[in-house]
This record gives C-alpha cells, sequence and structure tokens, in this order.
C-alpha cells in the first residue's frame, strides 16, 4: 500500500490561553482531517490526559516532552536562554533538526518569532522577519505586511514587505499577479509620511505589480492583494478591526435578539465577528523571513483554528513559500538597500 | 423686546458633494433651531434659488457673495493665491475681519485648513493646526487627534495633540479631568514605536491625565477620553472605521433581507452606519490650534450632517474652546519643545 508523503509538524500544545485541551483537540482534529503527522511539544502527562479523551488511535501523533512554557509578555530573549526547554524552544528545535517541517504555536508572539529567528535563523538580507496575514477577514485573500513585528521601519523594510507579501500571494494563493499597493492616507501618488514616499520609489524597483496608495476605507474591499506598512501602523489596523467586529457583533446581539430567530442572530453575528476577528478564527500565520515554516497563532485560538493553523503550516510547506521568499528578498535586498534614499544623498 | 445673543456663523455653502442644496438646506434647519445668525457665503443666485425652496422668511440668514470654489485636491496654498473670492477664502475672511464668530465649510479640508492658517493665523508655539474627533462613533465622546494633518510627527507634536485633546474634552463635553492616552501597539509602558516613547515622556510633563497607551481594539470602548496619535495612523484609523462600518453595514443590508421587517432593517444598518461614519454622520470638527473657529466636515455631509456642524460651530464659540486652547497650547510648547528629547541628548 503506498501513502502520500505526510507533512511533519511540530506544535506547541503548551501555548494559547486555552492549552492543553484545546490544542490538543485542535491537532486530533487536524490529524483526522489527513495529510499531517503531529509532533506534540509539551507535558507528557497532561498532553497524553487530553489525548486520552479523544479516539486518537491509530492517527499519525506523538508526543514530545517539554518543561514549562514562555509567557506572553516576557522578554523572549531572556526566555531563550534561561528556559532552553520551554514548550516553543523546544518545537522550534524539532524543526532545526529536521524531525518536522514546520511548527505551530498559539503561545507568545515574541517567544515563537523569537525562536524562529535564534534557532532556524533570519534570512540573509533583510534586517528582521515579518508578520503579515489577511487581518481584514472582508479581503480573505489579502495580506497586510507587517502587523506587529517592525514598529519604526526604514524604508528598505517596507520594500521588503512588498516583496514578502507577493511571494506569499503567489504561493500560498496561487494569485498569478498580486497586486500590491501602499497603505496611505490618500490614493494619489505622493501622499504619505517621508518612510512611505521614498519606499514607494524602492518598491518600483524590486520588481513587484505596484498599483499605488490604498487607504483605511479600502481595506475591506480587496483593492489590492498585498497591502504594505509598519508594524505599528498594521497592529493599529489588526487589532481595530477585531475591536470594531466585536462591538459590532455584541451591538447586533442586544438589538436583534427577539427580532431575529436564535439561528438567524448566531449565524449573523458570528459571520461579523469571523470576518473581523480573523487571526482568532483563521488561526495564524507564518513568520516570514526565517529559514523555516513557523506559524504563530491568536492566544485566544480554539480547536477549530488550531486545527486551521495546522493546515496553513501544511500549505505553507507543500507550497513552497519558504525558499522562494528566501531566495527573493535575498535578491532584493540588494537592490533596495544600495539604494540612495533622499537622507544618505542629503549627507554627501 | 430682548433677544439672547445669536452666535454668528459663517458657512461656506458652495464647499461639499452636495453644494449648495444641502448646505443650504441645512444652513435652514440651524437656523430655524435657533441661537445662530447666519451669512451664507456663495455664489449669490444659486443661494437664493435655494433659499426660495424653504420657508426662511424672517430668519436670521444673510447672504455674502463669493465666486468659484476651491476643488477637492487642488494645492491649497495656491488656490489662496489665486482664488482670493472663493467661497471657503471669503468666509474665513469674514471671521477675520469680525463679522461673524465661526466659519463651516463642507468642502476640501486641506483649502479650509489652508484658509484657517493663514487669514486666522496659527497659534503660537505649535508648528501646524491639527484635526481631531470621535471619529469611532462607538466611543462618541472620545477624540482622536490628530486624524491626517501632522503626518510625520515628532515627539513635541503628539505632546500638543494631547493638550489639545484635553482642552477639548473639558470645554466641548464639560469632562471635569479627561483620560488621556497614547495609541499604541500594546497596553505595556514602553511598548511602541520611537515617536511614541519620547512623546509619552513629554505628555507626562504637560500636566494632562495621562493614563498609558490604548490598543486599537480598545478605541470603539471608550478607554480614554483623548487618543494621542500621529496623523499617519489616525487617519487610517478614521477611514478604516468608515470602511468597515459600510462593509458591514451593506453585509447586514444583504443578509437580513426578508428575515427583519424594513423597518427594523433599515434602524440597525443606520446605526451601525453612523456610529461608524462619524464625520459623515455628526457633521464636522474644528481645526485646532488656529486663532479662531473653524469647522471642516465631510464632503458626503447631507442636511441634517451641516446642521449638527453649524450647532458644533456654535458650541465651539459659547464655550470658548479656542481662547483656553491657544492659551494652553502656547505654554506647554515652552515645556514640551525645551525638553532635550533621546536624540538631542545623544548629539551632546
Amino acid at each position: 500500500m503506498t501513502q502520500a508523503k505526510l507533512t511533519r509538524i511540530a506544535v506547541d500544545v503548551m501555548g494559547g490561553d486555552f492549552a492543553p485541551a484545546e490544542t490538543v483537540t485542535g491537532a486530533v482534529l487536524a490529524a483526522r482531517k489527513g495529510g499531517v503527522q503531529l509532533a506534540l511539544v509539551g507535558d507528557p502527562a497532561r498532553v497524553n490526559d487530553e489525548l486520552a479523551k479523544h479516539d486518537a488511535k491509530g492517527l499519525p501523533i506523538m508526543v514530545v516532552p517539554s518543561e514549562g512554557i514562555v509567557q506572553e509578555g516576557e522578554p523572549p530573549a531572556l526566555a531563550l536562554r534561561q528556559k532552553p526547554k520551554a514548550s516553543i524552544i523546544v518545537a522550534t528545535g524539532v524543526v532545526k533538526q529536521g524531525m518536522a517541517d514546520a511548527v505551530v504555536s498559539m503561545g507568545s508572539t515574541g517567544a515563537a518569532m523569537a525562536a524562529a529567528a535564534v534557532i532556524m535563523g533570519v534570512i540573509e538580507g533583510i534586517e528582521r522577519p515579518c508578520l503579515g496575514g489577511p487581518v481584514v477577514g472582508f479581503s480573505p485573500k489579502m495580506i497586510i505586511v507587517d502587523v506587529g513585528t517592525s514598529v519604526d521601519c526604514r524604508p528598505h523594510q517596507l520594500a521588503s514587505f512588498a516583496v514578502t507579501g507577493d511571494v506569499f500571494a503567489r504561493r500560498f494563493w496561487g494569485i498569478e499577479r498580486p497586486r500590491v499597493a501602499m497603505l496611505s492616507v490618500g490614493a494619489e501618488a505622493g501622499k504619505g509620511n517621508k518612510a512611505v514616499k521614498e519606499a514607494t520609489e524602492l518598491i518600483k524597483k524590486t520588481g513587484v505589480h505596484f498599483i499605488g496608495n490604498v487607504e483605511g476605507n479600502d481595506l475591506p474591499y480587496g483593492k489590492a492583494d498585498v497591502v504594505v506598512c509598519d508594524g505599528f501602523v498594521g497592529n493599529v489596523v489588526m487589532k481595530l478591526t477585531e475591536g470594531l467586529g466585536t462591538t459590532i457583533s455584541d451591538l447586533l446581539k442586544e438589538r436583534l435578539s427577539g427580532k431575529l430567530d436564535a439561528a438567524g442572530l448566531d449565524e449573523i453575528v458570528e459571520e461579523v465577528y469571523n470576518r473581523t476577528n480573523t487571526v482568532e478564527s483563521y488561526g495564524g500565520g507564518p513568520i516570514l523571513g526565517v529559514n523555516g515554516v513557523s506559524i504563530v497563532g491568536h492566544g485566544r485560538a480554539k480547536a477549530d483554528a488550531i486545527a486551521r493553523a495546522i493546515g496553513t503550516a501544511k500549505h505553507c510547506v507543500d507550497t513552497n513559500l519558504i525558499p522562494e521568499l528566501n531566495q527573493r528578498l535575498s535578491a532584493v535586498s540588494k537592490v533596495t538597500m544600495a539604494a540612495p534614499t533622499p537622507e544618505k544623498v542629503e549627507k554627501k
């Protein structure tokens, strides 16, 4: 009997607000769906207790022991030195050692990024990895990069986000010629702050299909496939979308209760919530710019979202996202970092 | 017979997408409500035609002639020189000449700001005027400053926004001790980009009640009365809120049509729209940091919103917002602009 090659994924089942119950349940769901072989990294006793609650016999799931976790807000660099057996560090190490193809965690984003950067390594030519994803769920195939990693971006970093998003959109979603746009304060060329204006010139040299600026109100309408912004702005966009979606879901519950039947009310409330709280409902996205696949998800993710995050990891591996990304970023950085910025010119 | 003193307001009735029909109608509504005496600035023939459609006899409305308008997107500084008789320029001049207490326009924001800055004058101690308002309608008494004027803010400008918002919240809304917060990427102190971190230290010296950082998801929950951010971020927040609200309103219309009665559907769609498209529904907000009251509104504003914008102008005048604002900004700028920023210290 032949079997399709399974994608091997290490899951940090101790990370996340509902770990390990929801993370293990999510892993079981993903394993049942097929195509993956999972290494659940965590406290063996607790993980096995959770596994025992499911009919997991025969599923390609193994348990890899770890000790402790890196807490949300804990300085990641310090944790990396002091807690070498913490779940996210062990899970990332499993990938580095070639025993898995990808890692998935719902724990501290900072810890996952530090572990990926240090253990897998940052690719040549960029300053630091970034995070992106379809954070405005009304545009489910529009990636916004960066959403919180680099809050003080120089123009060449913004240009690297453009390339990152372009590769992601092509590989992950199969969009042939992604439309890349800059998030700014006006649609016209030349509108924006200093970094945006300088980055626009650099992006034009990267070979991506640059379509100009988009504004905040364009984001739910999918006017671009890739939206470039610094991590400060991207983080505000992601969280404001979540907050507004939650507020409006709550408003609908209150106003429409008794006017719609319960199922109909649940359906619309859930749709608004899921289309705005995308990371929580969708599962998570890859750290972009490291030598490997590491998916970070929302702390509040439940089993379904965790299973989807594992699916995202598999898709990243299967579509060879990271090798092309790293090659493009490395090549493009030679162009954008060499380009004279107005600042450099002034100093001459 | 005694009469309460009327607040005198110049209305640029040629500005806005639906001028002069909606602007004149809005002015008539405001005049009927009382408390104001209006100077409608525009093409006399067209304004009188519009006035003739209403029963405006006996209302304290006069017409002040102007010629032409400054278009949206037209370079304001140039227009100021080339079109001295344009409606926004004449209307602002009416205030400068002491013939009105405030000006209201739904036309080009850039033109209104340039006219206010040049004709009324920018107050001492700040770099340029700013714009703020309750742009997230779920927090109807939370002012976000700046929403698009200054897209490359130095820390002392952010500090001046804090003071501006503080005075606005106290005077305009009567909030005794407004909670002032910085918009950032994490709730903990120390989270943010360079400008945010430096500005936080300056804000602490201004005497406002600073409560720390808020994040994007906090904005619909009114966790602060004043939210400080640079104009790039504020503009994205304002427009994303509008875009998401419009998208969700449209989604509700589609999904709930036939499930709710028409009146109930209209009600919920309208509530979501109005709480997110706040500038359009609320009317507009004052330019902060000029020697006079100038209210700029949304181009799409209809008569009701225009009447509210006129009400806003009256309220700004009646609560003496501008004199205190200017005095506070002038005093505080001496503190914040003198404070050594880390950059200055490094250079020593």
